[in-house]
């Protein structure tokens, strides 16, 4: 099932694209909420980047507190477990903060996410959406997993050009500048 | 006893296969459930993956609040220790966490589990099933130990033509792709 | 957006001047203030030197609660973090210490912080403002992204100087002492 | 008196057989129960095996709470503190496993320890025995220090015959598979 | 303003004499108390001896309670923040022992410390003042940063022959043996 | 002062004796006790093995929590500091814990500990008092800083004829096995 698209929108679980030096791949971000005591936890075998990347997440998350008519103490009752499979990968830098946004938003908010819809870009605590690397293999990824939209930075709209022609038609690239619009692309029914 | 099957059904202990550069073996994961403040203590030498599994695991089973008919404050007022023996070899890899989230229902619900079962399979944070490495000599030595049937991820199936025809007509494979697959394959009377 | 100047004025997102060994660069610290239970937290990649200036940045605001009007458990009912993209790039150094303590005042007091202001100098528990390097290369990087304005240490005075002349006459230098002198410089409508 | 039998019977105190480079040793386990918080603390200069193990048989014995007549909150309400000297001598391995559990169990019932007595063998969390290395070295030790009893895991059984005979003959080997029996064989009065 | 003396009286912050391999120098030494949960905070670039140093003068403060005329749970309701600039330079060494006591003392008791006042000393529990190294060049640099008295422990008397004699008249050396004679001399109106 | 006997008794101060390479030396143990919460802090640069040694001497005196008439939340309303002077000096092993011990009961029970009293010795969690090296060393520095009574491990007798017998006939050597016999012979009054 790796590196295929879902078969059904689901709920706390976005794909991401992820980069290495042997080309693209793309990754599930699994969140599951608990009643709890506030505690966020990070599996995956992840790296410190990619650890403050889920922690931004979160902040940005909680800031959207009233908008998602969340009750004030919600994220002092409830843990947030944040896996990204397959548990013996290593896997590091910020490009997965928005698709961990959107993972966490589903599973607070029980909106599915479109299967169809894959996504890359850093996230800042205000919600602005930075550029990142490899949107070539990233895109080639996305398309032989089956995904049809991607989500990318505003920023790296100069390197669509890069992808080869036959993928770049197939696919669709939604700019984003904003994690309002990456949930707004991203969630089945918007935002 | 060890390499050897229980002479009975079990609580809380649930058996696994692992594969190490010296072929396959089984060990069984322990867990014991006591009252206490919600703390997870792992022993046996586990590496960094191993241990992350049994976390999600752990949240996995949280996720199944409801369905265990358990209190809303159950994983606040309890202990769950996990031990794997024997607890001077180091273990790692991600393959043991079906077997720690069977083994975690096992104790906390009282179902004894299948003693002439073994499993193998990484979980995620939703319970899907991933597949594994070793089949070949986890079912070796799973024969070699006296179970009958041994419950794998679905993924693997290709891998069963590479064991040995006389080991593999005597055992029986459960292919699975979620956690509660494995939970009816492997629990004393079904989930 | 990087190294650009923003389009609009910002709460809780102050612009810091770096100085790498490949020259000047802006950064923005952005601040996020969440109901909670006293937490500060720090992402970015930053080094041990650059999260001890946020604590003191943060020590010297709790100095101002009356001066805030802050409630007197305001600091323990709240959590604050603080972020510096992009989150790859590590950063260290106490020269954004005055940035951070301006970002924070103006996430707790709402107000905004003049867009076309960028700043840099080391802040100390009670306020002081401290001399920094790299003045020229910050001074040329504050200029390239388009801010007009940039506030820096009374003891840096005899480095501006060192700044080519087109660039000099372009920029307004605040000399200060102290952090409130800071706030006064670069909060909208002044503290 | 290290190395020699204590003179009576102790409360809280069990010998262990260890097992080095250079022979075996017998060494002494103190536990010490105070009220407290539910901590448990470890002193001795203990390796992570060895600090595993204490924590097994503190899970183990936690097992037994309704058997030894506890209060629901026993093990909330008191620190157990185990030491094990000589401070500065490195200590590791699990075989200390069952003389920890002895020992606690000793120290929280105010039942002694039969002082001729020595023991070595791992636990697990369920209360299995499991056989350890270098029965021949401990046992010496052990014949040497005076001890006239020894209990050993059953799966040790067939070391028992390279015990040279003047030894073996005067020390009496209690085979065991459960810590039930351990600690029957070695409680003043029993278990 | 550093290596300058201060130019009025200040709460909070004492003036230490450091040495180094370059030679003496002056620090100060910043005290910062906010409501709080009795969290000890300590900024600077601490090494381990200079942050034992700084507990070691807490708990000494902390025997003075009464003395004081403090609450019975003033530590327990106040953050103590010590903070020594300049941020990015390294400091260690238990010479500041003296100076952390008497900036804590200033800071809770409201008590302005004399400007004009230099000290150097290792603290112990009890309030000795035991010897420090250096004597010669952290008088040179009293002397060039315009400070006129210096408390230096009685221990080092034998030492004062070795300083110029030119900056040896010009100075005043406060021999002392116990921390109060310490705060006696460097507090406005004494102790 | 320091490797000089003491000009008066006093409370919460012990008097050790420590072995290095460059031979032996006198050191203090402070203790201060505190309200608090059950903290205990240790400084003085000390290696592992004198930490654990410090919370056995601890443990050991909480047991005798009834016999020093200690209200039952004593240890949980406490905060306990234990420093060795001189700060920059690294200390480690394990002789000094009946120092610790003596010093922590004299400290709660405000008791003095006699001044010409000097001791040496490891101790367990049971209050067995276990031998220690380089007596000789020891006992030769005892005298050199005025130091008439010696408490010593009774394991220890055999080497008091290694001491030069012009120093061995000016001190008294106090042969203990266990902690309650260093209390005796130490406290201001006895024990
Ligand atoms: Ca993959
Ligand atoms: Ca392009
Ligand atoms: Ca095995
Ligand atoms: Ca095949
Ligand atoms: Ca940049
Ligand atoms: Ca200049
Ligand atoms: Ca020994
Ligand atoms: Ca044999
Ligand atoms: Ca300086
Ligand atoms: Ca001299
Ligand atoms: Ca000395
Ligand atoms: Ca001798």
């Amino acid at each position: 099932r790796h590196g295929q698209a879902e078969t059904e929108n689901q709920v706390g679980v976005a794909t991401g694209l992820a980069y290495t030096t042997v080309g693209g791949d793309t990754l599930q971000i699994e969140v599951s909420i608990t009643p709890g005591k506030g505690k966020l936890q990070l599996t995956g075998k992840l790296g410190d980047v990619m650890k403050e990347s889920a922690s931004i997440a979160l902040t940005y998350v909680r800031s959207l507190q009233e908008k998602l008519q969340l009750a004030a103490d919600y994220f002092d009752k409830h843990d947030i477990h944040i896996h990204v499979p397959e548990g013996a990968v290593p896997k590091d830098g910020p490009s997965a903060g928005i698709t961990m946004t959107t993972a966490i938003v589903s599973a607070i908010s029980g909106k599915a996410i479109r299967r169809e819809v894959g996504m890359t870009g850093e996230i800042t605590l205000r919600g602005r959406v930075l550029p990142i690397g490899g949107l070539k293999e990233k895109s080639l990824s996305a398309h032989r997993a089956g995904l049809t939209t991607i989500i990318i930075p505003k920023d790296n709209e100069r390197d669509i050009d890069d992808i080869p022609e036959s993928v770049r038609h197939e696919l669709t690239f939604k700019l984003v500048s904003t994690a309002e619009e990456v949930l707004s692309a991203a969630l089945d029914g918007g935002f």
